[in-house]
């Protein structure tokens, strides 16, 4: 059957859902059970962060292992509940079911917008300021694991200032960037120096070769947040910023579409798509 | 991101999830992807129509094979539409994934109650007539496939009737009246001769020696509607059944627990339940 929420002060739901698979998104023997069933919530959680919602109550659809499933649900329901509760979500249903195959899950958020209302992603206009919450890059060094979905950072901005716009980064900063550009029909340039880049993107770049800027631009699951908002208000909000949300200037909204890389020596790269993409064979 | 539902005039939201899993639920060789897609619909479809309410929005997650995977979500999608749009549902949004694993589908639907609320499966009162939909047994020869979830029957006996629960078959009529039982903390027995048979659990009893009856109260994946209701409106419903709504009286609610099956000839068996269960071998 069907759980059953009050939704009677809510005027609109917001809904999500992310399937992580065994071997894509996750391997058993390098993330105990416990932090993937943390995560597979949390990339959620980032989604209605992503609306500046607050969340509401989940269900959980599981395919398990038959060999030592019932353990496992269990170890994944116990990573899942302490986040849950953190962000005041209801486990409100769910699904287990028992296969030969990998394990599967798969979660679904509700959530309501504000009284503002959700920000979307398409009203960013040219000359707003783009920001970011945090440092980029080298998420597979654990971070995509453990990460804190920007929720209540998102609902301080929404409350602080007006965001034109404002997406999470799943994919990564330009793939995300470009979803924006897209849906609001505008381009951007970055300030390459501006781009706050994290230890692990440093790290992975000593063994890969790859810049730790490479890394901050395409690794992707590192679930900040990209907002857009007008000049004036970007410079209140880097002023007086929300007591605990980090704000990063990274670049600025352009009518020209297309998306530039300005480096600090004044070298222009335009960037196609780095993100990832769904690697459909048959295409 | 999410997507935003205007639930603005809905004072209660209901939830369901169900994933379907190759080789499990069904196996690509033996049905296509359209009915597929529409069992992974329906079956969700069935879940609302267990709480009389009425289904609104869905969001579905795949995971789709790498090789031929476009195709595939494309087909399963095209299954689905249909009977999406028969019921009135959008799809609202989704996540698609490629793998190697087999072919995985998650959908979550979100429905309202009516005015008169939702049914649940714990009002079942001691003397309560016990009712069903339609004929049961042998689902695997095909209906599993294609059924038409019971919304509209759902819909038009919370109208017609005062319902005191309501269930889905999707375990078997034993399991799910022992769903009812247990909820409602009281017992049952059903009239053998009572319970409408399909033609298909007649077929599959000829080749595997199990009783029709056996079928219709353990196969499952009848997704008919199981609900109890007071002895004089249930004469009522029966004399004046809604439009299109087949009602068969098939046993009544007791108010010592257990679940009896009594024989024409007056033989009294009590039913454990005899639904499917999930198959942990680690338990």
């Amino acid at each position: 059957d069907a759980a059953v929420l009050d939704w009677s002060a809510r005027p609109d739901c917001l809904v999500t859902v992310d399937m992580l698979m065994e071997g894509v998104d996750f391997t058993l023997d390098t993330a105990t059970p416990e932090r993937i069933g943390r995560k597979a919530l949390a990339v959620n959680l980032s989604d209605i962060a992503a609306m500046a919602g607050k969340p509401v109550a989940c269900v959980v659809a599981l395919a398990l292992p038959q060999s030592g499933g019932y353990e496992l649900g269990q170890r994944l329901t116990s990573g899942l509940l302490p986040l849950a509760e953190e962000f005041g979500v209801v486990l409100a249903g769910g699904d287990t079911n028992t296969w030969q195959g990998p394990l599967v899950l798969s979660i679904t958020v509700l959530g309501e917008p504000t009284g503002r209302g959700p920000v979307l992603r398409s009203g960013a206009r040219p000359g707003d300021w783009i920001c970011v919450t945090g440092p980029l890059g080298g998420s597979l060094l654990g971070h995509h694991l453990d990460f804190t979905p920007r929720v209540r950072e998102a609902l301080a901005l929404h409350e602080a200032t007006t965001l034109h716009s404002l997406i999470d980064i799943s994919d990564g900063l330009a793939a995300d960037l470009g979803h924006i550009l897209e849906e609001s029909r505008v381009g951007a340039v970055l300030q390459a120096e501006s781009i706050p880049i994290t230890p692990a993107a440093h790290e992975m770049s000593r063994t890969d070769h790859r810049s730790p800027l490479d890394h901050a631009l395409a690794d992707g699951e590192d679930f900040e947040l990209i907002f857009t908002l007008a000049p004036d208000e970007g410079q209140r909000l880097l002023a007086r910023p929300p007591a605990g949300v980090a704000v990063h200037h990274i670049g600025d909204v352009t009518a020209e579409e297309g998306l530039i890389l300005r480096h600090a020596d004044g070298r222009r790269v335009s960037l196609a798509s780095l993100g990832w993409k769904h690697p459909f064979t048959s295409r």
